[in-house]
């Protein structure tokens, strides 16, 4: 909607940007309260960093700007002292310059980070120009015992909002395995399995197209493809895999997705899904990629993911050590859409009682007060309004309770509390109101 | 410090702008929980709105942007569109593009906004280009009531912090009156009002210089000087004022004030000062101004400020109908200042607990998930480090407990816990470990 403001300017969200109201950004907040809970019960602890980056770290070599079409679509700009700057497009990077510039930090560093992150992309169907993501990552533990706690971490994170969801898992070093076993030089492995990743979004024949146009001819493409046809539980697939793959970088792939699964308890396997097409887009990763979905839903985009990137770190840094590094990404957009198109009630408010003044308004500012003070979400019609049309603002508004206040409950010292879903009305002291609210 | 990294590039964040490490960032996350949980106890909703505004909503007359150095600092780009964009640099305009919006919006509409706004302006000690605004705001009340609840929400804010704090309370009605009273021409009211809100900070002899620049005689500013010097309780105060100034809109401001103070309890006026000196920089103020400050701190920066804006929202839309609005913002930077300051021991970690495996590593991880699952934040080693250095990362972390889980505790069944301050072990079954540490 556009409203015409002072001088023809347009009263306008930028394009690409969203407010939310309260409506969702009550959703958003109980989202991300629910998120820090359970990354914090894992031990990561939160970091901040700045929206602003300086450009030379947003483009370094061997991060994701190089990699994908993310520094193309950065916004960047520059400071009054002419420096380059942009805005961040995803929150790892920052982590491993965080990293870079604190070698005192204690290893592992377990940390995770919510926050805006921002892409000058084409505007498509849930795709927005400023979105929330929210990252776990542990920094310093090259044993695959942390890829097998970030699962966990995103099993619980489904459990706590209610999804119906699942992980699906596989090792880079496996997919290098197959592209070896399919003949494929080795030059051309991280390109292919950038197509790779898109076999779910754009289906085999179109992934099948990708490959040809990349030199890969049709024996080496067949061979690949009847790789990924193994079925059967997460075993049978593996030792199908062990009897076709035989070269030490696909044994230690295999080894490693069997070292993730013996941490897991068994009611926790029944949603991790192993799966050897999974290849994830960023070539940064190299070992453990994970990628969770939806049961059952309309959304079909992935709900989190992430993985294994060994070298990162340590290439933007000149020593060039090895930093292992294991992470996974939830996107709030996509959780609080799912929760949306779940939920049946929504919240317009988190008030929990309406007082309402009736020529009292001086006395009642007391006791919305003293209701305050004991914990309770209140709130006070401060415009003088009738009783009905209060009333009516309390229910269009879903708050739970109304307390009157007349002269006469002043003077009996009682006031009318109203459950607005059953009407029912009762008298009570004031102790007894705060203490039926609480 | 600067780290040298691959093609020279140097490892640091842009100019300005800072990270936040765990142990700060776990302060400023407890002080953004304990605003919100404030505010929305007195009924205020969250919004959220977008970093990234168009310029011509950042420009737009009657805002802040046109009054202050904001405009001027706002960090400003292009979008793929050639759109021209800039980063929010406060929140109250973009509550005021959301009304403008949403037409349907319920009145009051009481809403509060936590974020980040940015600021290209000269680093001093501080000051900084990125930053966090705590804004609440209630549009749509004429009535002063409002104003006195958000003095109410303060005065909570200051107690739940910890902060020996008030509340300075002014009403810009009282000014233009004293303005008058000087024989101060109406047209340079505003201007002699920004010159008036520095007297704290530059003393009252560099205002007077900058009030004689500004055109007003040695004659006027005395007057105008002498009638701040009134003194004793509010009501005092008061009543001296009321007996200099006459014109109907001073009393007007007085009739305001007095009415806001009605609002309040003898122990909240403690703690709210009327200065009639009180300005505040911004020109789109028209009733009530409030800043909080310190007592007995190094830190004599406001902790928070607001007022009156009956005229902005309006302003911004073509209807230009009156559209009532008071708000307050705390600066997040000053208040965990200020608790770092005061705080003698700092959290590292937010994690309870550690569990040191001694050559159980699968099982270990097991009893921590078991410990998870019990919502206890607690972490494991990783990265199978001996007992003693396990030990001393607990303990430079500031975890309070430890547990060891080799095999005979495992055989036995009970775990060794270890208060890591008092030094005390106890060996528990299970159940046991798990109760305690809830």
């Amino acid at each position: 909607m556009l409203i015409e403001i002072g001088d023809n300017m347009k009263l306008q969200t930028a394009k690409g940007v969203r407010d939310f109201g309260p409506e969702e950004k009550i959703v958003r907040n109980e989202v991300v309260s629910k998120l820090t809970r359970i990354f914090e019960r894992y031990g990561f602890s939160p970091l901040e960093t700045p929206i602003i980056e300086r450009y030379d770290v947003l483009s370094a070599k061997g991060g994701a700007g190089n990699e994908s079409d993310a520094l193309q679509e950065a916004f960047t700009f520059e400071d009054r002292g002419k420096r380059k700057l942009g805005l961040r497009f995803e929150l790892t990077l920052s982590l491993a310059r965080f990293v870079g510039m604190n070698p005192q930090l204690k290893m592992p560093f377990k940390r995770y980070q919510i926050g805006e992150v921002f892409r000058d992309g084409p505007i498509k169907l849930g795709r927005y120009r400023e979105f929330w993501q929210c990252d776990v990552d542990t920094v310093g533990v090259k044993d695959v015992v942390a890829d097998a706690e970030l699962i966990s971490l995103s099993l619980d994170v489904f459990k706590e909002l209610g999804f119906d969801a699942y992980l699906e898992v596989n090792n880079r070093k496996i997919l290098t395995g197959m592209i070896e076993f399919a003949g494929i030089p080795k030059s051309k492995a991280e390109s292919v399995m950038i197509s790779l990743d898109k076999i779910k979004k754009l289906g085999e024949n179109e992934v099948r197209k990708e490959l040809e146009e990349k030199g890969i001819n049709d024996e080496q493409i067949a061979k690949l493809l009847s790789s990924f046809k193994v079925s059967g539980t997460n075993e049978d697939k593996l030792e199908t895999l062990k009897g076709i793959l035989k070269s030490d970088t696909a044994k230690e792939g295999i080894n490693e997705i069997e070292r993730v699964f013996s941490f897991l308890s068994s009611s926790q396997k029944k949603n991790v899904v192993f799966n050897p097409a999974l290849a994830r887009g960023l070539g940064y990763y190299t070992g453990t990629v994970f990628e969770g979905f939806l049961r059952k839903s309309e959304i079909t985009s992935s709900v989190c993911g992430g993985g294994r990137y060994d070298k990162m770190i340590g290439s933007l840094l000149s020593s060039n050590s090895d930093t292992p590094a294991v992470g996974i990404s939830f996107g709030l957009e996509v959780i609080t859409d799912t929760l949306r198109l779940s939920k049946k009630s929504v919240k317009k408010c988190v008030t929990k009682v309406y007082v309402i003044p009736i020529g009292t308004q001086e006395e009642s500012m007391k006791l919305v007060k003293e209701i305050r003070d004991n914990g309770i979400n209140a709130d006070i019609d401060l415009i003088g309004r009738g009783i009905s049309k209060n009333l009516n603002f309390a229910n269009s508004m879903g708050i739970p309770y109304v307390v009157f206040v007349g002269e006469d409950e002043l003077k009996q010292k009682k006031f009318k509390l109203r459950n607005m879903e059953s009407g029912k009305e009762e008298l009570l002291p004031k102790d007894r109101l705060i203490e039926k609210l609480k």
